[in-house]
């Protein structure tokens, strides 16, 4: 399904240089991309792979332009990045449209139920008694919306989503396979050795533009709601406790667990395999590396790094076994700095 | 559906104080709550919230009894905290009742199932041939009940929960939408570079008052059976490999990885992230901090850690690379005290 | 269903000693084995176990033929290990064989699919436009095999599986429940403090005789494909980045994360909880330490790790205190060994 480089520029914009008719098969990566495939060049310390390329065309930085003109056509744009993002999306819905919605018959769907004009419901999906599906909205195959959930307009929930009673989800958001929403966060109280369940009345608020991988957690507050604010990105795999707020605009990658009550800001971003720890407060800005454990609330925006280096085995083993001596080192190292000082000359006593 | 005061207090005990016609829309955390909801404060260090609290009803120790009561109305009681979970019981049943069990017609149920008294079983579960569900327990939307595998009294299965063949779950369970029950352990032997299945031919057993949480998974036995004792309670997320005892009401946040052949004692706590590896053992009563990495066996009870302290990125990178050298930094230490040690006049020396 | 101990060598070869007609329960642990179970003893080190195990047969290498003989019935064969998997397939195809297969009529086949000879489909099971399954394959109830997805001869998909549009297994495979095959990655430019999406225009490859665990996910590549290659054995609630390659016959434990274009070569072993940062590349044979995070590119096969060692709460706490002031350490170290050296007599000063 190739579309001419023209098309493309008539529809996302950007300075054309070079032929318009050239015909594109794929937005590819730099590394791999074939004379029929258009690619991107960020920054311009990727301009050595231009030389190297075989995309047929490429969209470029105006920085990059002379460059990338001298080889062949390309794409002027103020933020390559962004072009290309939107070009995906481009692509996508002209060459992969998705099917005319329609709510299959082996679906269950409560007579109580709203369901908004254009919705499409895959098989096997049940919707229960007073849920509310948003226009144009999509729920799959083996979703359920339960009693009383909602599906803002336009959002998509992939096949095997469960969305629990009285949970809300945003417009245009998009929820992958496995995604559970609402589920009883982990409240216990402890009585003689054993725990007495706190019912978790609560249920879980999610803005609009929210993304959430495959098989992540969003588990329901025990009182008040779990709130997800607008444009957050969660990858797979993610936890979410009981009562946690992730601000707007935050990103999360795979991994990541957030225990109960924690409290982050916006426009944060947390790397894969992170933890952080219940009742924190995270400000507007905290970015985490993957794989540390936050510990304590950051008050401050910045970058925030815990994580033991990587090493051959041999050296790790000698160094993990010296850290536990650690402590003890600084006392030892103390002692030597004060032998030291008793042994030396005083400068009074020149 | 608003409560009289008195009415909690008929049903859960405790000693009221105030107002028996108090009407409660909610029980709500002490610091959002309003003067239409019953609050609650567990412990003295949390007694200056009791002045400044909205809430119009506080359940509260005899410690804080008079600062209560001077305030408003109050409920008191030896132990708040478990009032308050049997509250939100309580009111879950009185606000939130489950709806009529029912099969659904739309699930498919082996006629070989033996189904108890008053079972409920939601649209497109299937129980397969030979399975047993108990008297009262509830199978969710897609859930398999696989063959010959047992659910015990007044379980609940939630949506899209999978229970293996030939695995048991007992009664008064809660498993959470996502949960796999009885998936092949990992377990092959290396070959000429390559790996050979072998099968799995356990199964898992799980006690009585047990919940697991969303997406967690218990992997079945390669021989023997894994097992989950009675009111174990895991959250999301987590994995359990073949042949691991969890003892019984042991705790685990989510996101731990525990691995094959581990035997954790009773009433252990293990914090989200963490990490047990395979075939160590576990005494009761042993507490393990999120995040960290059990990589030996631990025979005393108590509260062990093993994470590397979170910092801003900056120093955490000065640190990191001093650590790959603190092994050397040991020796050189060493080298500095006997260094030392010969430069020092000796006592005898005098 | 016992099985005489002659029937087994003579399926599966060895070195019969003792009674041909020994009736064999079941495969056990050596541990736990019973006078008609069999058990096996890999290596030498184990033969102490020999003289107290219960079992009623030993499958033993030809170095403690001799011991083993001495005390009953055995199997001699160079590779125990090897030979116990391979009766526990044998066993397990004996005694537990797979039900005829059958297209359920609760499930929902397009007409334009493409069905083999011998394929089994569970209820409400989903198979889209133009999807490919081969012959004598075995597709569980809830999972769903997308528009245009492939599955290869004689591969299994338990219950509840979504494998993506376009998505291919091989033949042979097994993934597990909840397993989500080519969701989206994780991909999105910042544009004025929001995330604009990147859609994944790529797929997921996977190979012949992958085994893959439950809720394990492996996302689509953003525009060229997510490869697991043949042989690759992944455990439960393991992560798969798009564009990343894991090679062959290289195994992940539990909880692993691989983020995104990571290149992971063959015959690796990573450990459980273990993260590896993306745009990495691994060699073939490489082995990471359970919950170690991989930081940079290993080039050179061996063993890696990076983990904090465990301790007491107490222990750790001084050790962790001590670590955030470890470049001072060594700087202090440093100091004291100038001073030092400058103290001491020279040796042309004698």
């Amino acid at each position: 399904m190739a579309t001419a480089l023209g098309v493309i520029v008539e529809a996302l914009g950007g300075q054309l240089i070079g032929d318009a008719a050239l015909s594109i098969e794929r937005p590819a990566p730099l590394a791999t991309a074939g004379p029929r495939d258009v690619a991107f060049v960020a920054q311009a310390r990727y301009a050595a792979q231009i030389a190297s390329t075989q995309a047929g065309a490429l969209i470029v930085p105006p920085a990059l332009q002379a460059q990338a003109a001298a080889r062949g056509a390309c794409i002027v744009t103020d933020d390559p990045y962004l072009y290309f993002a939107r070009l995906t999306q481009w692509w996508r819905a002209r060459h992969d449209p998705l099917p005319p919605a329609r709510i299959h018959p082996a679906a269950v769907v409560d007579p109580t139920a709203v369901i908004g004009e254009g919705v499409d419901i895959a098989p096997f999906a049940v919707i229960e008694a007073g849920a509310r599906i948003g226009n144009g909205a999509r729920i799959g195959a083996h979703s359920v919306v339960a009693q009383g959930a909602t599906v803002g307009e336009g959002s998509r929930l992939y096949p095997r989503v469960t969305l629990g009673a009285a949970c809300h989800v945003g417009a245009r958001c998009i929820l992958h396979s496995g995604v559970v929403i609402g589920a009883d966060g982990f409240g216990f109280a402890p009585h003689q050795g054993q725990w007495t369940k706190i019912e978790q009345l609560g249920a879980v608020r999610i803005g609009n533009d929210v993304e959430i991988g495959a098989n992540t957690c969003v588990d329901r507050g025990a009182l008040d709601d779990t709130v997800i604010e607008d444009g957050v990105k969660l990858d797979n795999l993610i936890q979410i406790g009981h009562n946690v707020r992730v601000g707007a605009h935050t990103a999360m990658a795979g991994c990541v667990g957030v225990a109960g009550s924690a409290d982050i800001g916006a426009h944060c971003t947390i790397g894969g395999g992170a933890v952080v720890l219940g009742h924190l407060k995270l400000a507007d800005g905290v970015h985490v590396s993957a794989a540390s454990v936050v510990t304590r609330s950051i008050l401050q925006p910045g970058h925030y790094t815990g994580m033991f280096p990587i090493d051959d085995n041999a050296s790790w083993e000698k160094n993990a076994a010296s850290l536990k001596q650690l402590n003890r080192l600084r006392e030892r190292l103390k002692a030597v700095e004060q032998a030291l000082a008793q042994a030396q000359p005083k400068p009074d006593d020149a």
